[in-house]
């Protein structure tokens, strides 16, 4: 089985030109099949004070009205995915950008809500795989935009660690699939202050234990909880750390590997 | 050999939004494989107003700035494309929207001029039909996104005509491709004021005597010239009339149809 690296970036590296530089070039390295998921970052925040379009946030999630809808595909599926594909190739990297539209790769859902309209915002229903396999056997590296489509029409902005988890999900079924989320710590930590304090494996039991003794930061436990749910269905490997660290990440000498 | 239509869609279509409509629904219906490209519109220069980013135009061209390219990126790769992906889905066309960075399909170097710069402008070196070929056989639709890029991390904005005739000349290798320009007016006319003076067929003959007789209205010269010359590189047919009529243009009973 051939293994593809799924690899998300934080907004932290898409916000930094020389950090993205740095980074792509490392990711360009990378042999074999792989996808790349990057957020937005703040490009979207700052183009929308640009245009005066004001950003309303419940509960530190945006609400994607259809002004923010249309500002996001612009950043997201247009200036960010493209100087992203734009600078692979000029890496050596065959590099083909994608939302969820392109090729029906990712159908979703307007989200539903009792109580709260979050406006234009996608939950994932399915990943068609076909497509993917079939760049990825043409050794074309797939970077995905957080844009779906509901196949009527309507676009749905989309949480980028949630896609990264559906395709590693997806093409797991016929990939051995390493997960990798990059953030701007080094790993998960024992003490969110001490950067030396990475936990280089985490598995079931151990996972367990440190909820417990709640030894495990809070903002954590939702990443761990996707990370351990994505292992479940199928991935075969979950990685957390600093973008900075690709090569080490991939190798074990750096980040926190989630296994079952 | 398969048929390939190439179809270029003009501002005017893209500007209004149930023309828009109409036109995809009708270029879903046209069976086969195909490719559209499409342009810009007004789109990019009302974002440019709105952000303050003044446009520069020289003989009727516009200058392409850094700024300006980062609004062509967002308007043309993210927005018209990605909301012409979703719309031909939801009427069961499996589309796919690309710019020349992705796969690497066009490739281009920036505009060389003895006397002036029009900045981050393409002119095409080559495409990639690889990949193109590989979607098409795949049943998937390719849409097209006027921009290049030039291998070493810069994106360029490029006339989607030149586009649609580069794909159209590249394909004609492995399909016999019709290639159709879709614009204002229902075809190439006798005369410019009367709709009605259609020139259903215009050959090598025909043109020169035209042309000679000065018949023929100077903005379009140059859209025949392209024509012919795409002929002459191995495309099989170019039609040009009105998007409205898209059947009508693939049959033959509209728009002017031009053959060597």
């Amino acid at each position: 089985m051939d293994t593809v690296y799924v690899i998300k970036i934080g907004g932290n590296i898409i916000d930094n030109e020389a950090a993205l530089a740095s980074f792509l070039k490392d990711f360009a390295t990378v042999p074999g099949k792989k996808v790349l998921v990057h957020g937005g970052g703040k490009l979207a925040t700052q183009l929308a004070a640009r245009l005066g379009v004001e950003q309303q946030m419940v509960d530190g999630r945006r609400i994607t009205d259809a002004e923010t809808l249309k500002i996001v595909t612009m950043v997201y599926a247009g200036y960010i995915n493209k100087n992203v594909v734009a600078q692979l190739q000029s890496y050596g990297c065959n590099a083909i950008g994608l939302t969820g539209a392109d090729g029906n790769v990712i159908q979703a859902h307007k989200r539903k809500h009792a109580t709260m309209d979050y406006g234009f915002v996608g939950d994932i229903d399915a990943v068609n795989t076909g497509l993917l396999q079939s760049l990825l056997e043409q050794n074309i590296t797939v970077v995905a935009a957080p844009i779906t489509h509901d196949a009527h029409g309507q676009l749905l902005n989309t949480n980028a660690d949630t896609i990264a988890q559906e395709l590693a999900t997806a093409l797991g079924k016929q990939y051995a699939v390493q997960l990798i989320y990059s953030f701007e710590k080094k790993g998960v930590l024992l003490d969110v202050n001490d950067e030396s304090s990475v936990i280089p494996v985490i598995d079931t039991n151990s996972y367990a234990d440190l909820k417990s003794r709640q030894l495990i930061f809070a903002g954590m436990i939702p990443k761990l909880d996707n990370a351990f749910s994505a292992l479940q269905s199928g991935v075969s490997k979950v990685i957390i750390g600093k973008a900075e660290e690709l090569q080490e990440l991939i190798s074990g000498r750096s980040g926190t590997t989630i296994s079952q």
